[in-house]
C-alpha cells in the first residue's frame, strides 16, 4: 500500500458527490491511465449528497479528521466560501498535504497568498474546478500556452446568465420571467445576484487574469455589470443589427494597462462566442504565438466540475508519487490494449449522394429501386436542372443507412448506363452539437 | 548553472526557428512563469531557417553533437519523417535524455513503442506539436480529461484541406483551381496528396485515438478518404440543405468497437465545427463527465507549433528539475507583479444605447447634440415606433468612442425631461473572430 495515494474530501455536496462517483465508477480506467492507485479514505460533510455510502470510505462531520490524518496525501476542499475553507486549506498545506479545491471565491481573493505559502512548503495546489467546470482553462493557460505572451482572455464564464439570455431571446421573454423559471428549475439560485449581477464572472476573471498576466489581481480589481437591465427588445434590436448579446468576462492588455471587466457585449452573430448558448461556457485566449484559441464546454454542474477536480487530483498524485519514489521521473504510459476496430462498412449514417445522370424517363425509378432493394430510404431527391437527353446532377439525402448497403447500391448505380460519372458520397452528421 | 536545463534542437526549419525565436524572445517571460532557466545550447540543421545566428547557441550539421552531449538534458527533434528521426530519438532516450518532438508521422506509427522504451528508462517524451499545432489537444486528452471515459474525438485537423474547402465555397471555385492557388501561395505542398487525400488527418486520428482509448492504434488502422472528389456544386447543394462540408478525422466508440476514419462530413451549418474556416483547426472531445468540449485554434505554422513544442519543453524541464533537486516537489508559482489596472472609464468601444423617450419634435436633436458635444459619432439611430406624445424606444449604435464620454453623455441625457427611464448601454465587440 505504500504507493497508494490517499485522498480526503471535505464537503460532499453537488461537486463532491460527483468526484466520489467519478473516482469509484472509473477506478479501473484511472488505474490504467494513471498507473497509480488513488483511494478516497475519508469524507466529511454536513449534508452528504451521495446516493449511497461507498465501501471502504469512512465518513464523518469534522474536517480535522481529514486535515490531521497523517495517512492522507491530498485534501480536497469542496465546501466553498472564504472561511473556514481558507483555514482548512492553510492548515493542510502547513502539514505538507497537497490541496485540490474548486473554490472560486477563495482563489479570486486569496489565490496568490495560498499559492505562495504552498510553494514555500513545496506542496501542490490545484484549482481547475474554480473556473468554467468542464473546460480545462486553468491548465491551458498555466501549462499549454506557457511560452506565449497573452494579450487577452475573454469569455462566457457564467452558465446561469447565458442560460437566461438564451431563453430570453429564443422565447421572446423578459428577464424577470426567465429568472423565475430558472429558479424554479434549479438553474439559478434563489438569491441570484451573485450570477446575474456579474459578480461570479468577476471572480473568474480575477483568477484567469492572475494566471494569464502574472499579476496579483483580485476580485476587487474587476469592474462588473450584470444582465438585469437587459430586455427582450435589446436582444432583438441587437440581432436585427447582426449581433447577439452575451455577458463576457474580459481581461485585456490595453497599452501598458490591464483592463479587467465583466459586462454584456454585443458580438457579431456569426462569431463563435455568439453561438455558445444555454449552460455552455467558452473562453478565448489570445497568445502572441498561438493567435486566438477558443475552449468550449459545460461551465458548471456536478459532473463537469468533478472532471476538473479529478484531473487536479491525478496531477497532484503524480507529483506526490514522484516525491515518494524519487529514483526516476514519473513518465506517462497508459495501459495499452488491442483495439477492436470497426470496419468502415459497419458505419451507420445519413448520406449525401451526388450522381451525374442522363436526363431521361425512368432514371430516377431505376436509382430509387436499387436503394430500396438495399434497405435505404431517401429523405430528399433533388434534380436541380432539366435537360432531356443531357447529363444533369441528382442530389440525394438518405435517412440513416448502413455504409455497406450504400456502397453496394452505389456500385450498382455506377454500373447503370445512364450514370456518367463515379457517384460522390458524403456522410452527414446531424447529431446534437454542444451548443444546445 | 547546475539547475539550468540545457536544450539541443535537431532540425531548424519552419517549426524549429519558431521554437528558437520563442525561447529567446520570451526568455524573461519564461523565467518568470517557469522559474527555471531554459537554455538552447546547440542546434543542428541541414538548412537553417533562422533569420540570424543567436548568441550563445552553437550550430552544427551532425545530430550526434546533440545526442551525445552529456550537458544536454532535452533533445528536440524537428526533422520529421520516420528515419533517421526514430533512431535519433531512441538513441537520446537510451542515453537518458528527455525528448520533445512534433513528428506526427513517427508518433502515428511508432508512438507506443517509443513511449514504452521511454517509460522503462524513466524519460519523459512530449509530442504536443504533432497534432493541431496551437491547440493543446494532447495535454487536454492526456491530463485534463483523464478521469473521463471518452466516447468520441472528432475534428478538423488538416488546415490545408479546410483552407481549400473554405475557398471553394466562398469563391465558387473548383478543387483543382483552389489547390493550384494554395500551392502558389505556399498553403499547400507541391505534392499535396498527404493533405488532400486525408492521410495527414489519418496520422493525427491515430495519435488522438491512442491517447483517448489507450489502444495501440496506428495509421494503418484508420480508414481515409480525401476531398479531391468534391466540387463547388457539392458544397453549394449541401449549404442549400442547411449543411457545410468539412473533412473530419473521427475516432469513435461504436458499441464495443472503435471506428477510426477520415472523410468529408456534412455538418449542420450552424454547428461550431461548420464555422471553423480557413487554416483553423477544431477538435471536439466527448467525455462521460465533461460532456462535449471543443478546442479551436490554428492548426499549423511556425508559431502555433512552436508554442506547443515549448510547452512540452517546459513540462519536461520541470520534471528534470524535480529529479535534480528532489528535496521537494516543484510547485507552480509564477512571479507576480502589481497590476497596472485600466479604469473602465478609459475603455474605447462601440456602444449600443437604448433610450425610452417621449416621442415629440426636437428630442432626437437634443440627444444627438449631447453626443456630438462629447466627441461621439453615431452609426445608427433607430426610432422603431412612432406614437406622438407617448414613450417610445430609440436605439443608437455609436462609432468607437470613449467610455468616459459615453457615461457623461448618458448622465446628461438621463436628465432630459423627455427621457423616461435610465438608458441601457451595451458595449459592442466587432473585432475579427478567429474563424477568418
Amino acid at each position: 500500500m505504500e504507493n497508494t495515494i490517499n485522498i480526503g474530501i471535505i464537503g460532499v455536496g453537488t461537486v463532491g458527490s460527483g468526484v466520489v462517483s467519478m473516482l469509484t465508477e472509473h477506478k479501473e480506467l484511472l488505474k490504467a491511465k494513471v498507473g497509480l492507485p488513488l483511494r478516497v479514505t475519508k469524507m466529511v460533510s454536513r449534508s452528504f449528497k451521495l446516493e449511497s455510502p461507498v465501501e471502504g470510505i469512512s465518513v464523518g462531520k469534522d474536517p480535522r479528521e481529514i486535515i490531521e490524518d497523517p495517512e492522507i496525501d491530498i485534501v480536497v476542499e469542496l465546501i466553498g466560501g472564504l472561511e473556514p475553507a481558507k483555514s482548512y486549506i492553510l492548515d493542510a498545506i502547513t502539514r505538507g498535504k497537497a490541496v485540490v479545491t474548486a473554490n472560486k471565491l477563495l482563489i479570486s481573493q486569496h489565490g496568490f497568498e495560498i499559492l505562495k505559502i504552498a510553494s514555500e512548503r513545496g506542496v501542490p495546489v490545484g484549482f481547475e474546478g474554480s473556473v468554467a467546470g468542464g473546460i480545462p482553462i486553468i491548465r491551458v493557460i498555466r501549462d499549454a500556452l506557457i511560452g506565449n505572451e497573452i494579450s487577452m482572455v475573454r469569455g462566457i464564464v457564467n452558465g446561469t446568465c447565458n442560460y437566461i439570455l438564451t431563453k430570453m431571446f429564443n422565447e421572446k421573454k423578459e428577464f424577470e420571467t426567465v429568472l423565475k423559471e430558472a429558479q424554479r428549475l434549479g438553474y439559478a439560485e434563489k438569491d441570484a445576484s451573485l450570477d446575474v449581477d456579474g459578480i461570479d464572472s468577476a471572480h473568474k476573471i480575477a483568477i484567469l487574469s492572475f494566471l494569464s498576466f502574472g499579476t496579483d489581481t483580485k476580485f476587487k480589481d474587476v469592474y462588473y455589470e450584470g444582465i438585469t437591465a437587459l430586455t427582450y427588445g435589446d436582444l432583438q434590436y441587437a440581432f436585427d443589427m447582426g449581433h447577439k448579446i452575451k455577458l463576457l468576462g474580459i481581461a485585456e492588455k490595453v497599452g501598458d494597462k490591464l483592463s479587467l471587466r465583466v459586462h454584456p457585449v454585443m458580438l457579431p452573430k456569426d462569431s463563435i462566442l455568439a453561438k455558445i448558448d444555454g449552460v455552455y461556457n467558452a473562453v478565448e485566449v489570445i497568445g502572441d504565438y498561438t493567435g486566438p484559441t477558443i475552449y468550449i464546454g459545460k461551465g458548471a454542474g456536478s459532473k463537469p466540475t468533478a472532471s476538473a477536480v479529478v484531473s487536479d487530483i491525478v496531477d497532484t498524485a503524480r507529483s506526490i508519487y514522484q516525491k515518494k519514489k524519487t529514483k526516476k521521473g514519473f513518465v506517462f504510459l497508459p495501459k495499452v490494449t488491442e483495439p477492436n476496430l470497426m470496419d468502415i462498412s459497419e458505419l451507420r449514417s445519413k448520406y449525401y449522394i451526388r450522381l451525374e445522370v442522363v436526363d431521361k424517363p425512368g432514371v430516377l425509378a431505376a436509382i430509387s429501386g436499387i436503394f430500396g432493394n438495399h434497405d435505404i430510404s431517401l429523405k430528399y431527391v433533388l434534380q436541380i436542372e432539366r435537360h432531356e437527353g443531357q447529363t444533369v446532377p441528382i442530389v440525394i439525402m438518405t435517412h440513416i443507412s448502413k455504409e455497406k448497403n450504400i456502397k453496394q447500391s452505389l456500385k450498382l448505380i455506377e454500373g447503370l448506363e445512364v450514370v456518367t460519372k463515379k457517384p460522390v458520397m458524403i456522410r452527414a452528421m446531424d447529431d446534437e452539437t454542444p451548443t444546445g
